[in-house]
């Protein structure tokens, strides 16, 4: 693929001086019944070009205007047992670019999305530490601020693939994740302030929630890159995003990255609760379990076309696009296949690519207007590849939820629909 | 100013294990008419750690939580005629990092928002082209797209400060500004679908409103780096922003980013319509107006503390944050002074440092509890260094409304309220 956006669009010339006058015709059979000649969108004056639109005092708070109503959260009711402790999906198959807004982005709840003000927040620092502390919402508004952008995947994305192509859609099998540009202070800056104790080689992160959420940290990842967030995406954090603080840790399973963070307990050791334990294991093929596999491999997903963005123009140009993410580092490649994996081209990665956030692909191709097999496959700058949904099984079996980030197969059908399905 | 936390974070230590205290008494107090001992809010179980929260299918597309009401855009009645031809303003003293909520990002119309729908939407091409051409939104879409982000200052930021020191409030004297991530197609892969003929060296841009704004930009301009946009921040364009489709057009002023693109004309001149004329150009002080003044250039400003964000906290350390940017490219360094501009101090730089992009400041600092005057001072990349106010008034008089890129200054008071004043 070019990057040369002039040689592309050039060699198209000749395909939209056509579709533009389709486009144009197909308005007119549509508005005035199949009436020949002109498009009454260009030669008449339109409503909203001859009176005046909403007034700048209309929405202090703006929303998704309604046309756009389609693109929200949504959730599979039989997939959990109580919509308290539950989740919902990104429909990262209407989204573009690489940030995920707040009002969209995926949640996971163990008792619900609780309501905490500034004023009412505490987070206290105990256990192996020289001084314990109790530090307001205002006290942690005073230690040096960054900002920092990181995707958050649930280990379970993609987990109800491992047993067949099971869920219908781009947003359900593959968007329990987003991607926010996060502002906040330090991890290591809190501890420093406490002063951990040589002993202490474990920090058990708590959420203020009924389930009190809690994950034990290795000491080297916590003094490494992990936020104590107060911002996302430029504005608080959302009640359901855990408003007023939370914990971002970049490259590690969402469940780690505590929600309305209330506590943070220095140890000798992992504290191995319920979280860690019973649930975000993997299951291997000999019945044991494999714990404390908390980094998200390098993976990737075609997230337009997809069974929910079906093709609705015929053959010739069509923009393939997805996301791609590693929590190891960069992503250095993607490569996009449309004959089920026989041959591979490299995609482009559009926009910045950051360490351990989302990168978006790009894929322009000619299309036939055949049925294809499409797919894409990352490969991260540790050289690590995406593997497929088999080589996984080879080794994992198929009694996962967790960490499945094989590549995902999507089978355009001629007519422009699109399927979630597997090849051998 | 040190960017290692750990060396920061211990150079206070002291000091906040005061504050972690006297917080917790200073609730206590609140809570429990100056009771001795415990805080409760510590001690006790509190109802969000013992109830259900909210379930996954509580908000399909959420909302901010209530205590951030006041995070919202705000608009000056007497600043204008009308509200449909008005402007509202963001508000930065209450946001951090980079990224601006499309829900909160300031809106400036001309005749209103308008609602227009992807089916209705039509984008012409005609001038000097070789083959004039109409494409339906889906058309666009099936060209190469593009991620970019860029901040959109309106020609009048600022514009108030002119005459003195107005407008008490950041969000007030400098918010009509905004930056997201973009993504879109690139103009020049249109004109090149179309043809431009040798004799085509101006690009005239409408919108579909009633106002029909319009602006003349250079072909050189057009065959850089403007994008036809449809998604902001991942998600379709905001109604306010120009839902389908809009124009971006990094480094200049925000009027010429039309909004609901309706048509691209090809001329051998600049059509030199109203908003370029009788208005977005530059009064001189012999009573000239200098027009054509597009691009942006470089400017920073202190979003807190800041008159509607004061210090609430007392003497110790105090974190300063503020926003830089540049037309020309990349801002290359932020000063902040904290005595009136007779000493500056370089502020850290947050996060990435993007061209024609928002760039995140923070200042670090021990405040003894003093008044201050603070101001900051943004270097862009060409060298370019942000004047005074004084320093532009010398050149461009005082009867000017846009390009007041001057150092705002703040008088911060010993009780904390923050005051908007000018220093000689």
């Amino acid at each position: 693929m070019t990057d040369d956006p002039i040689t592309t669009g050039t060699s198209r010339r000749a395909f939209l001086r056509g579709t533009a006058a389709a486009g144009a015709g197909l308005m007119a059979a549509a508005t005035t019944a199949r009436a020949e000649g002109p498009d009454p969108l260009i030669t008449d004056v339109q409503p909203w070009a001859s009176e005046f639109g909403d007034p700048v005092d209309a929405a202090p708070y703006g929303a998704p205007i309604r046309f756009e109503s389609h693109v929200v959260r949504r959730n599979v009711e039989w997939l959990t047992e109580s919509p308290v402790s539950s989740i919902n999906f990104t429909p990262i198959h209407a989204l573009e670019g690489t940030i995920t807004p707040q009002g969209c982005a995926f949640e996971r709840h163990h008792s619900g999305a609780i309501e905490l003000s500034k004023a009412d927040y505490r987070l206290m620092i105990n256990g192996l530490v020289e001084t314990p502390l109790v530090f307001t919402y205002e006290d942690l508004t005073r230690f040096p601020r960054h900002v920092m952008t990181a995707f958050c995947e649930c280990a379970a994305n993609g987990g109800m693939e491992w047993g067949g192509a099971q869920l219908e859609g781009c947003q359900f099998t593959q968007g329990m994740i987003h991607n926010m540009e996060y502002t906040g202070v330090l991890l290591r800056d809190l501890l420093a302030e406490a002063g951990v104790k040589p002993e202490g080689k474990w920090v058990y992160v708590e959420g203020a929630d009924a389930s009190s959420n809690g994950r034990s940290i290795p000491l080297e990842k916590a003094m490494d890159d992990v936020m104590v967030a107060f911002f996302a995406n430029g504005e608080a954090l959302r009640k359901e995003h855990g408003y007023p603080v939370r914990l971002v840790v970049p490259g590690f399973e969402g469940n780690m990255w505590i929600k309305w963070l209330r506590r943070i307990g220095i140890y000798d050791q992992a504290v191995e609760g319920r979280e860690e334990t019973s649930k975000y294991t993997d299951m291997m093929p000999d019945g044991r379990a494999r714990k404390w596999t908390w980094l998200m491999d390098a993976k990737s997903v075609i997230t337009s076309p997809s069974p929910q963005a079906p093709i609705r123009h015929g053959a010739g140009p069509l923009v393939i696009t997805g996301l791609a993410w590693s929590g190891h580092g960069k992503v250095a490649r993607v490569d996009v296949s449309v004959d089920g994996g026989k041959t591979w081209a490299p995609a482009r990665l559009s926009g910045d690519v950051k360490s351990k956030a989302l990168t978006r692909f790009h894929y322009d191709m000619n299309w036939d207007g055949q049925e294809m097999f499409i797919m894409s496959r990352c490969i991260d700058e540790t050289g690590y590849v995406q593997p497929t949904k088999q080589a996984l099984r080879d080794i994992r079996g198929v009694n996962n939820v967790y960490h499945n980030n094989s590549i995902q197969v999507w089978w355009v059908h001629a007519d422009g629909e699109v399927e979630n399905v597997e090849i051998a």
